[in-house]
């Protein structure tokens, strides 16, 4: 089995898709936040590149909420920004959600062609790995795992890289990697026993504490706490129950 | 002072150049083997970006020896491949290169707008980082470096970046670092001690390993054996011996 992992959504380099089971990682914030929109109830969410396609895919999704951002901070007009403390059940249970994010949704387009594309986060890391080893079980004839980092703005970005390293460390085990699969990897062996604090010093986590996400960067950085797997379903995210 | 490290030549995102230093870093083989071609007395490298590119340039320049690869192997019609090997003092002592190669000369070509661009591999990465500091000294306009991995056709390449890391940790004490500085900082810390094994299990490793150029892995993961600080002036890569 071949594990390759991708920097960022904007990554230049794409590998063959066809027989490969895709993950989106998006650690600040985007798929840390669907994990828990789905916990909390929500039925589906639609993840768009645009802002302009969000507002035009409302028009034909009667009360679905209106969410993402950009640059960290909650699109003008739109209902819900990107923190995951905003998708509380009174808000999103029974909903759709059509979502834009700067990075996060940008990578599951650049991975849709893939034969399943699931959402992973560090809250939801330990149920991808068991829904994947089941799959590979009833699947036989996937040929490998593309685990696309968003990162930030198409930078290599360390919390995704060290969440992908957690889900290699989980379901990797013997797997042919690329290099940064290797790196990714090695990082998270150096770092799992500190992950905030690693989190906390990078970029992302700096911007978000600039910010006054702080919590958010805590909450994040939280793992196996959900046991949510989702799956992308004709353009839609929903809990794949079925996996679990 | 900011230090940024960018994982390929194909980088979508460039931070802004002006008023920085440029490190370019292609250790299989591009760095490497121009580093080796002027301390065996080459009189300078013209990197171009295609084989067209090349071929036209040879015409304006006589005598010049036309060298680079595709996909690690040299170019049909060519002189000289991307082995350092082949770059003895008898081939090219005195004598212009005109090079282009995969990731190396389109690295090059990435950061060339930079107040100056210097060429690094393993073997002359403790040159540049002293002559990094005294260029520091002379020009206080210097706002930050920026490392770029040349790395494997578009994709993060591990030795690149290990080298990268071996760069900070000489001259990046105290600096403010991007995600894949700080990354490519741990990752050097982790592997120093074994470096040319960690360049072995690399895909670009492994890919030369296959091709019959080990000795070219053994090489190229030697660090400190060159005191040579080739830098980008006027479109040429020289020995700017007044820097050492």
């Amino acid at each position: 089995m071949l594990i390759e992992v991708l920097p960022s959504a904007g990554s230049p380099w794409v590998p063959p898709l066809a027989n490969k089971i895709a993950v989106v990682v998006d650690v600040f914030r985007a798929t840390s936040t669907m994990v828990t929109a789905l916990a909390n109830g929500c039925q589906a969410i639609i993840p768009v590149l645009t802002t302009e396609e969000a507002v035009e895919r409302r028009r034909t999704e009667k009360g679905a909420i209106l969410a993402g951002e950009r640059k960290a901070l909650k699109i003008e007009g739109f209902d819900l920004g990107d923190s995951p403390f905003e998708y509380t059940p009174e808000v999103v249970g029974g909903k759709k959600i059509i979502m834009t994010t700067t990075n996060g949704t940008r990578a599951i387009q650049a991975v849709a062609a893939a034969q399943c594309v699931w959402i992973a986060s560090f809250l939801n890391a330990e149920s991808i790995a068991q829904s994947i080893f089941k799959y590979l079980e009833n699947n036989l004839n996937i040929e490998g795992i593309v685990i696309i980092c968003a990162g930030s703005e198409d930078r290599f970005d360390i919390p995704d890289t060290l969440c992908a390293g957690m889900l290699i460390h989980r379901f990797g085990n013997g797997a042919e990697l690329n290099d940064l699969g290797l790196a990714a990897s090695m990082l998270y062996n150096l770092t799992k026993g500190n992950i905030l604090e690693t989190l906390q010093e990078t970029e992302h986590g700096r911007l978000l504490h600039s910010l006054g996400f702080e919590r958010d960067v805590v909450y994040c950085a939280q793992t196996n706490i959900l046991p949510i797997v989702p799956v992308l379903k004709n353009g839609e995210i929903v809990w794949n129950m079925d996996n679990y």
